[in-house]
């Protein structure tokens, strides 16, 4: 019995790097593919503790259905943290979220028609742009560069496309680790706020900063246009599923309506653990922890590539978050280079994937949350071999069959 | 700044259910209007001792991202369970969601495009016509009577309306309580069959049957045709947030393609921590327990309504389930009993909502398992004495105003 489906997952491809990580899970690989954050670092006791205490207290409350918009005291949490980074935010316009991915799921449902238009930054966050191909939107995506979205396109590209939503994720950036620059964030909030286009500020990685100062966020300085997405998943634990979208108030309520048919609302249990934990350890002591051990082991990767990489190879420096991005030296492509690093027992996602329109094949991202110091001088150890025999393979006249 | 909804949210109404929610959670009120558990049926230390010993032997796993299909452990323990009731189910076919209220959203979004047709029961649950509406199908529906879906009329309903989807709750259905007859679920299989339509069977209340022989599911009378949902929502809390689809195999992967771009996985916590529990409690006799609280409370608003209803009022006897569907007494409407009801400190859910098309105003949903034996007498008395105050207003020429 053929059962058609329908148009909208005609479009839908399945993550790539989704089936890179299939690869890269065999057992002698070192992997840099995912964006897993560290495991070791995860509160389990303390969360192990809080889901204790909240089923000890009050199990009929903690287990039963809760409302669409989720658990006061989160929504207060958040609104709380979102006002000390400078945005006007009351718990009412918050709505709790089973992970960020379901706030740019609720946030294209909400706002996007067939054939709108998307402008992100070129290259951008997959599963975003997934998400997006599932309501059948167009992705129009603008450059970027070391300073993250080069800010001063955007208006010919809004005059252009006349999109419906902008996507941006200002702080350290997926796949490139970047950065949106102040002067830039300020730009981009003048234009989408001259042209009444709402933005989609992703924030997963803001709290993991562990160089520089931070910058104020979109959702800051624009006025009644900006979704600001948060999550738990890298500061506490991304199997909580647990994330929140601040956003204009007018929409915030058709937001929830579209919350309520997607899944009624998000895990009462797990709203309360985290609360209970929130109120009852270090939280920034905690989130200081993670920044040391990221900076720590994102300084072993830079360290490790100026040692290892051979000559024109470059790479992002990154402030903060999970990723940096490397630019292969001239002649190599991304997906020979990801065949031949299996080969070397090391895994790292092609950069190709992450483009919009045409890909381009001279870039890697490289993740240095999950694997400890020892590991990256191993792994990036590996990966510099890779280069340099291709690079001798190339010279001396070796075939290269590329990645189907 | 005024932003436009997309066209597809701008049909979606938030559910009429949860406003009159709001009203029934006055203190004094006793509810019946809700669909809740009882709580006092969790298994709450068993949960908070599979969360703690997940947390302890495996807090990295149990914490970091998972993959969309879910955790195999689970899947498996599902596709055993399906089994058992005739289904020949595999662990591959079977994804993990965030609750079944998913499984229908990812259905509705993995076969409907907009203007497609879907054909329910009336009345239905109304937070799966919000699902099949935020996709701009269209509900066609038809009749049902004590023994569910009317199938002698499906035929012509499917040459009439080519519908994408026939989407049917078998056992106990929401708002009337009633399971679909043995006979007319093998009609449905067969004209389904016959026509290559497809079947979301949705089975939220099927392991609450405390009266009676289980009938078997669509989804074993089909062939490649029939999604079959369940969840934990009422067997073990709804809080945890955590259910199935199974479904046919050639459209499992574009279902999961959906769930990962809507939300990534569903919580690997919860899925560990169930798992856990699935292997170090009784599930069996947990169910038994459940079975024969809602027994003795049904049974007790069924006594209960006997005594204190006004003469020509009928009501359903259901076989399990959360539900049961009160006709009122000529003359009377939904609508005028919920507010006077509402005045005698009792609460209902006017039946006219559940409807497709015109609402009927003759009914009302009354829910059994979340009240004590008790308190469900109370409630009745009241809801009586609600029905003949209104009868000798309505005979005393007395003017009533009907909810607006």
């Amino acid at each position: 019995m053929k059962v058609r489906t329908s148009r909208r997952m005609r479009g839908v491809a399945p993550s790539a790097v989704r089936e890179i990580l299939k690869v890269a899970e065999r057992s002698d690989v070192l992997s840099f593919a995912g964006g897993l954050p560290a495991p070791e670092l995860f509160p389990a006791r303390e969360l192990a503790r809080a889901f204790e205490a909240v089923l000890k207290r009050s199990p009929g409350a903690a287990l039963q259905y809760g409302i669409t918009e989720g658990f006061l005291p989160l929504r207060e949490w958040v609104a709380d943290r979102l006002g000390a980074r400078g945005i006007a935010a009351s718990a009412e316009d918050v709505l709790v979220v089973s992970g960020s991915q379901q706030g740019i799921d609720l946030v294209a449902r909400t706002l996007l028609d067939p054939g709108d238009t998307v402008l992100v930054e070129n290259p951008s966050y997959l599963a975003a742009l997934q998400a997006f191909s599932a309501y059948e939107a167009e992705v129009v995506a603008l450059p970027g560069d070391d300073d993250g979205l080069r800010t001063e396109l955007l208006e010919e590209g809004i005059l252009e496309n006349r999109p419906a939503l902008i996507y941006v994720v200002p702080d350290f950036q997926n796949p490139r680790g970047t950065t949106l620059a102040p002067h830039r964030r300020k730009e981009l909030a003048e234009v989408a706020q001259r042209h009444g286009i709402p933005v989609l500020e992703d924030d997963p990685y803001g709290a993991l900063r562990f160089r520089g100062t931070a910058a104020a966020p979109i959702a800051a300085l624009t006025d009644g246009l900006t979704f600001h997405l948060g999550t738990f998943s890298k500061t506490l634990a991304p199997g909580l599923r647990l994330g929140w979208v601040h956003g204009p108030r007018q929409l915030m309520r058709a937001m929830t309506v579209a919350k309520q048919a997607c899944d009624l609302h998000t895990a009462t249990l797990t709203q309360h653990a985290v609360v209970e934990l929130l109120q009852t350890f270090d939280y920034e002591a905690h989130l200081e922890v993670i920044r040391a051990e990221y900076r720590r082991r994102c300084e072993a990767m830079l360290r490790a590539l100026e040692r290892t990489m051979p000559p024109g190879t470059r790479w992002s420096t990154p402030d903060g978050g999970l990723f940096l991005w490397l630019e292969l030296p001239p002649g190599l492509r991304d997906d020979e280079v990801f065949e031949a690093a299996i080969e070397h027992a090391v895994a790292v996602v092609p950069g190709s994937g992450f483009f919009v329109g045409p890909p381009q094949h001279g870039f890697l991202r490289l993740n240095f949350s999950n694997q400890s110091e020892a590991s990256i001088e191993i792994g990036m150890a590996r990966l510099g071999r890779t280069l340099f025999d291709l690079q001798q393979a190339s010279r001396s006249g070796e075939a290269t069959a590329p990645l189907q």
